[in-house]
């Protein structure tokens, strides 16, 4: 296991220390099948952001599903001193039978209502907080930061070029799936492309060029290896003339059916050397080949380049979009909001130290739009109440059963681009945007108050 | 596979697309065994980091001894269609069977030298190189970052408390062994001890205590069933107050044999809060009760605290730590920097274009120490030559096998502990350090003037 790879025997352990603990506690006070409500939620938005996109619900429902302590990780929890046999044969039963509501994967998200509602025995709730968080975080943060990215290449395309600068292997592929959700056309990471059948794309790297030394050598050895339209990788030594060369390969493609889809810049004063080479590929009469751009891009470099007038076509973005560079994480949180008393009533709950306030109650959000579908409000309020708009989360578990399959991804993508193209003027702009209204029900506000009186 | 899980089955496929499409045209062309050394370095430091600590070498030889594609892998790379069954055929029987030399995990590293240099056929050099890149950088990101922290709180210890808020549940497991090299004293996520076996450490989360309502019985329930000397969180409703409660129970505790370890604040003016709070466990009795502190802390926040003189013993420290929130990403590269001709004899290379320029050859670094063992200095220069100071590359693998079992994290943890502590003044001033010097040879310095001008 030097890999650092989470076998499925040793999901459950895949969490914080505390969560065991607190479920020994729970057991052994004989309390553990009390029912709870928990949100899952963002409690405010990073700074250059105007909305999030919910991604990383799949996983999180698959993790509910099969959730359960294998033998392995109950030895493992053996030796540790830490629990006593009879809550780990306890523990060794325990499956997740509880309720799930979300707001669907590719819905636009604004803080502070829940993102997720689970209900379900205290224990069952509560052990399951670390893996959820980091599953729905991580997912969200990425498909939000794509979306950003993907709005300011307006009619070109975006790529997740991350996996060599992702938190490792998992994070690779998770980036590919929730930037692919925030808008790009597809991924360089092959293993996304097996698991979750995202497209693929890529092109070759300097080393490739420079192994060869000869810049045409190289090209030519590519090109004929290559299964379909090669897009080649053009300033390995100097970009305009990396693209001359780039042209002569253009007789033997066709020869073989192909054409030269692209070539890549990677390096340099883009605006200008994509303007330098799309006067090279016409000339040449190359104008179906396109130009792609890489090399330490973001949402403000893409936006001034098109600003400028550069002719790039598609964009490979790799480092900010998967580490979400500008805001590397998002103020999630995972709070109890109702529990049962020992008669088994649900009561609202509330934790009031400092300004870590949190809103009591099992909540629902409403959405509101105009006559146009243009989103105008979100109001967050109480499981009961009766308000405008739509409600945005729907019940996708019970008793630890999925509800329904997990959408396509690609469907998914489809909507969100929907959501984010309704979203009010300014909320998605990529510097100082607008911010959306989300108001609190009067009868949301008026539990708070009591709850802070008591 | 909808946890996001790699299995070890696909391990190969954790890569990016132009790997493999690189790997058929070198196998195309007959020159996949060609000999090529690359370099895998770090460009430049983050603004904040005066040095780097090296992390994710066991993985990265790990990777490297297993690396195969298996039958499942190569089946799905034929349904991709990219690929012609002789390749896959050849990949199938593919290994790796190079040679790395790497600066040992606990090292301290300075850009832009070589951190390891693997030399191989060109095939199998490429084909490695996203899966280095995201485990080689990951680590040595969070570990360096943890140097920070850990720097930052003098006597008080740090532990890792990221796991919800990393990228995944790889990047949590990961980033727990990191944060252990860089000096914490361990971590919240159990899988990590299970695998790694770091110490790890939990307390009690705000629900647990708003569950039961009443903090006391909650405090009661908990440590009733805590196996050793508990840590109690007492902010859920008023710090102060909840300093009070925890001594109540002090003797019930003393009475089964264990004392109140400590208590822990999340939240509020930890300044103040932290000098009450101890004000309140001396009076009652409790002085070796320690006081840990969490909640969106990082170095910064953590020296003026302690410069305040908070009587803080140790802290948990999350989302900054597990995310670099500062610097979330390492400017990495895996460069070529020698092959092999036609006559199979290695040439050092370059890459020219604009301003990433490359340092070509096979290279080592020299690093030299005053008489107290102090660092002075590193010299980048070219293997065989003679420098002063000590080598710090060293063999790890040779034809595809690490050359000794992976070093005890303890004893690589206690290195880095070392290495920090040997560090020239004021490189690890948390800010505005001083510039470690850096030097470049003057034969490898000659060896890039020489490249240029051809």
């Amino acid at each position: 296991m030097q890999h650092g790879l989470i076998a499925m025997e040793r999901l459950g352990l895949s969490t914080d220390l505390y969560e065991l603990t607190m479920a020994a506690a729970f057991h052994d006070a004989g309390i553990a099948d009390r029912y709870a409500t928990f949100d899952l939620a963002i409690r405010d938005l990073p700074p250059e952001r105007g909305f999030l996109v919910a991604a990383g619900l799949e996983q999180a429902l698959a993790y509910l599903r099969d959730f359960r302590f294998w033998p392995q990780a109950l030895d493992y929890l053996e030796r540790t001193g830490h629990f006593r046999q009879q809550f780990l044969d306890y523990l060794g039963a325990l499956r997740f039978t509880g309720s799930v509501d979300a707001i669907p994967e590719g819905h636009v998200y604004f803080p502070p209502g829940p993102l997720l509602r689970i209900r379900a025995p205290i224990i069952e709730a509560q052990i399951i907080e670390t893996y959820l968080l980091t599953t729905i975080t991580y997912q969200t943060l990425i498909a939000s930061k794509a979306a950003r990215v993907v709005l300011a290449a307006g009619n070109s395309t975006v790529v997740d070029f991350s996996p060599r600068r992702d938190h490792g292997p998992q994070a690779g592929l998770l980036c590919a799936r929730a930037a692919f959700i925030g808008g790009c056309v597809g991924t360089s990471n092959v293993l996304a492309n097996d698991m979750f059948g995202i497209p693929m794309f890529g092109t070759m790297a300097h080393s490739f060029v420079m192994f060869y030394r000869d810049e045409l050598e190289a090209f030519r050895a590519f090109s004929r290896s290559y299964p379909g339209d090669p897009t080649l990788l053009i300033d390995t030594y100097d970009t305009v003339e990396g693209a001359r060369k780039a042209l002569q390969l253009m007789p033997e493609l066709a020869e073989r059916g192909h054409r030269l889809a692209a070539v890549r810049l990677d390096s340099g004063d883009m605006l200008e050397l994509s303007k330098q080479v799309r006067e090279v590929l016409d000339a040449g009469g190359a104008e179906d080949t396109q130009i792609f751009a890489s090399g330490n891009l973001d949402e403000h470099k893409i936006r001034r380049l098109l600003q400028g007038g550069a002719p790039i076509d598609g964009f490979g973005v790799g480092t900010e979009l998967g580490t979400s560079g500008d805001a590397p994480s998002l103020n999630s949180t995972y709070k109890l909001v109702t529990c049962a008393d020992a008669q088994g009533a649900e009561v609202p709950v509330i934790k009031l130290a400092t300004s870590k306030v949190t809103l009591p109650g099992s909540k629902q959000i409403w959405r509101r739009r105009d006559a146009s579908s243009c989103m105008t409000g979100d109001t967050i309020g109480l499981v009961g109440e009766e308000l405008e708009g739509n409600p945005l989360l729907v019940p996708v578990m019970r008793d630890g059963k999925p509800l329904a399959p997990a959408p396509e991804l690609s469907a998914i993508r489809e909507h969100a681009r929907a959501e984010i193209a309704a979203l009010p003027t300014g909320v998605a702009e990529l510097d100082d945007h607008a911010t959306y209204p989300v108001q609190v029900s009067p009868r949301l506000q008026a539990l708070v108050q009591e709850l802070h009186r008591r």
